[in-house]
């Protein structure tokens, strides 16, 4: 049986988590923790768990973490960096949906993030868990630092293209469009449905968090430094990332799509989670709504010799807590779909 | 293994049927039919299915249907009553989600399907299949009437006070709230994302199907011929129904909401898919999007001396296909639950 | 020229005021006052005005006010009944959106509204600004209440049933729908979108704040006290109400769905903004949405012998911002459509 | 008094025109027809209308079209090419909100529309109707080509970089996101509430027909043949286009955020319905719905040395009906924004 616990799961990865998790047999959630919720019903918080999930909301508490074998981490940034090294100490796996141990460099995650990190040991042993990248090193790690929800989406479409040299890796753009749930369950005005539905813009077009993470992803692909225009977009839905990638071909490189679309089948031909489509076929995120898929298409655009890449993702599953449990189950060693099979819920 | 065959499952109480039954490993799904889709593969028209269902739709062959211990028919009225008798000679069991066998009544349902009815004999011999009042026929039925979207909310809403003989059944009022999947994948105007998004309406005021088929479960709860207000409404969501139920109480009698909530609790207590909730908690749809459970709460209303009932569910799960395998479950004496353990999405 | 100031318009209300207000000839707009927002340009924070209105919010200030000929109150309650008696006195003309002038029995608004009522003599004096009843009284008053969204669309429902003694004023049900904008614009998690959308659900079953103000004006028109059940949902939209209406016919009286058209033809034949619909016809809260319209059907249901009314408005307008500038039209004399003539638009 | 009429007023763009048009009091509606809503009053099949205009649709009759002065064609494309001529004969002007007359290479067009193009001397004499590029030749025109919805945002977005020659205008891209009325009012599935809300996914990654007219436009502007890379994306929303366009600098160049700001508030400067954003500001569609304004802001990535502007209009309005008035006002010789200042409806 594997003892779970987590920490901070009022919000939206927190619900996943216990969506993916409360179902399974050889899972045991031990302890749930909220300082503000404690004493409270996880049930009552999250009605869709009623019947699912006995537990109460607990705070924090050392002990009750230290008996688990896994921890998730769901809450905000600076959280983990400043209580994990006890429960790793205690030999407890740590599995963090933050960023807190996402981006090696830490001047540059001090950058973005506009606090001192407390814990650059911990980033330095920390494995980026994106199983289709590092998952011999997940399997024996101690501390996994969960990818970002449009870091998935966006290096799962351009690994193939920088992993085989085929793209100009610096005018590389990433235009994403994310649903209102990639906002956190926070009362914000912007995040309202009379502020948010029936609209789309985009945002942190002078910076956005990930663009350092993705940055760290594409350049370990590519071998070398990577330039990238990233513009995400916030989409009045409530759920799915779809990441709409143009990469410039290599000066002296000719690419048929006959070529790439066999370069995206060989790469994930082997990988449970994600779904490389036909040649015609597009993505849509409500086919991969409450599932772990991310569904690629690959095409070219002959007219600016630019190859186009779509790639779809549940940014709560795939994105966030459903990558979190595939690397629980790569550290456990079993089955790395048990638990993740869920059909995504259409229309 | 329990085998199964689908008829007509190229919409949504087809989908819902097929990612229900697809991932139990005590169900082989033998055949899916769709005249008009003959030999394209279920997941092309339903991507949430890729890697789930493996299988084509095919042209409805008596024989492929016959191999199969069940059938279901997510077929619009009609095509049941002028097929299923063949396979019942046959020895299949026929669970229709169609509104063919369900009012006991064969020239009320000709009035209200302005078509004769082929097989009245196979409405006779048909089990109505809300398992909350019919379990024990449901067990050896041949032949089941999946009940109607509206007829499951709004009957698990009145029966406690039906047959606790509480209210004056001649003014039952529902006023029932449907997204807009209740009607189902169909090319129509009305039904467009432009047409029925952001807006609340009314419709079949002046009289609506589903109205004959309630009164005849109300009135059996009841002991007595019943006089309903049936107002649905379309409401721009996808799934979910709530009932808005008024019952004015009977006179004579008095009641208090202590009194109303025990008979409530009494009467589902050991129902696995009714949710009668706690006095001051109030049912949401989103609490039961793609979960198949049916939650309640019970208030009185002093002023007018009535009682308020609320019924949530999906519309699409409880209101149609989860109900369809619940039933099956029975139908195959085990665990009702079965496959339909389901946590709602949220958010 | 008519000048004009709006106290506290930084919310729903408040951009409505202006949206209808701004493109006027005949009015000046002269302050728009959030303490908040002081000096920040009103079309920074409601983009939709950039180039329509050219004020900053500026702080409360008696003089600007009370350089106004009229002041709209677009404030949450407890405000307008602290500070207006000093507009007021200095002649300056009140419109009151929110609640506080809305009810006449003091004691009763002290206990809806939790707080001592600071001027019981203004709510005396107070108008209540439902042209369809208090036209005579709105041309010279002094302060006007507007009245609130459920409300208006209630009360325009069911007069016409009450004034004719038709119905058992006993047992009247309003079952109402609004969007969400109704909430204001609050930063509060259960109108975030993600919480929000995709659902249905009722909420202040156990009592709303409305109901005392809805019950003042039916017994008003019934000329005898009324019990009335009252259940509010929020229906996952931005703009719109649909009260459906519910009124049994009083004993020994019988109707006929003609004599109904007919009643309901006439009561609203000369109101511009009230539009009974012709049998068979139903009201869709979209075909009012920006519009000042309340749209009404009528119908009968013979099988409980209830009268069923259907109200379609746009809460924001009719029920809110609209209303109260056909308040400031009639007070001034001028065509009581002046400003309001706005199509809805659809889709 | 401007007499017009309007062919195929049955649509989106249909309704739209006559939202704007019904109010103008120097313009006369004349005859709005419908081949199969012949006899039918406009106001029934667009309830929004009621009270604001009295026509029925009438059959396409020419002495009736002929007696206007402007006659306006809603339809689907070849209705115009084949009919208009007898219409300008008779010295009506004539303006096509469909694509028959957009493109000035027929060849092309018949490749794109898989027709062959009957009228290409109407083609010749037709004159593109983007004011901000043809405003003079607007003025006289007697046949006017209303662009495309996607070609107006991409266009007024690219116009100010590609007339300057500051970017490379071989590799351009438009990741375009439009709201579902761009499909029309059409009864096809992949339209339905539940097909299209709550996701978002490209499609016409093959072509759009929407490509050769944006590169017309560029190239016109460029002076020299373009590359463009046009993704359009389905979003889960009404009305809208948000065109986000990504623009390498021209090798050689360097450009500031300070030069490209001072160029786009320059170039738009004095246009009524282009509205540039300061720096750090970024447009929203909901902010321009129901309007005729297109809203921009421009950005500069200098980690790719790429330009990214953004545009936003509402799809139905400066993308189609509002543009197509503001040709008619053009060609009256009246104020170009009469009957066109409609604060956008926000929330």
């Amino acid at each position: 049986m594997i003892k779970v616990g987590i920490i901070g799961a009022t919000g939206y990865t927190g619900v996943e988590l216990l969506r993916l998790l409360a179902p399974r047999k050889d899972v045991e959630l031990k302890v749930v923790t909220s300082r503000e919720m404690q004493g409270k019903a996880v049930s009552s918080h999250f009605p869709n768990l009623r019947g699912h999930v006995d537990l109460e909301f607990s705070a924090p508490d050392t002990n009750d973490l230290e008996a688990c074998d896994f921890v998730f981490y769901a809450t905000p940034h600076t959280v983990a960096m400043n209580t994990a090294a006890e429960l790793l100490e205690k030999g407890v796996r740590v599995i963090d949906l933050s960023a807190d141990f996402r981006i090696k460099d830490v001047a540059l995650w001090e950058k973005w993030y506009k606090t001192p990190h407390t814990s650059p040991e911990l980033v330095e042993m920390a494995v980026y868990g994106l199983p289709e990248v590092n998952r011999e090193a997940i399997r024996d790690a101690q501390l996994i630092a969960v990818p970002g929800c449009y870091p998935t989406a966006v290096q799962l479409g351009m690994l193939p293209l920088l992993e085989n040299g085929l793209v100009d890796s610096t005018r590389l753009i990433a235009d994403a469009k994310s649903g209102v749930s990639g906002a956190g369950r926070k009362a914000v005005e912007d995040y309202l449905l009379c502020e948010a539905t029936e609209s789309i813009r985009a945002y942190g077009v002078a910076g956005h968090r990930h663009h350092p993470e993705i940055c760290q992803g594409l350049a370990n692909a590519a071998g070398e430094k990577v330039g990238l225009t990233f513009i995400p977009h916030l989409t009045p839905m409530v759920r799915g990332i779809l990441a709409t990638l143009y990469a410039p071909v290599r000066t002296g490189i000719s690419v048929t799509i006959e070529q790439l679309q066999s370069i995206f089948d060989d790469r994930y031909a082997k990988e449970p989670f994600v779904d490389v489509l036909a040649q015609g076929e597009l993505p849509a995120t409500r086919d991969v709504k409450g599932s772990n898929k991310c569904t690629i298409s690959v095409t070219y655009s002959a007219e600016t010799d630019t190859v186009v890449v779509l790639a779809a993702e549940d940014n709560l599953v795939k994105g966030a807590s459903g990558q979190a449990i595939q690397n629980l189950n790569i550290m456990c060693g079993i089955d790395e779909t048990s638990g993740l099979e869920t059909i995504a819920l259409l229309p």
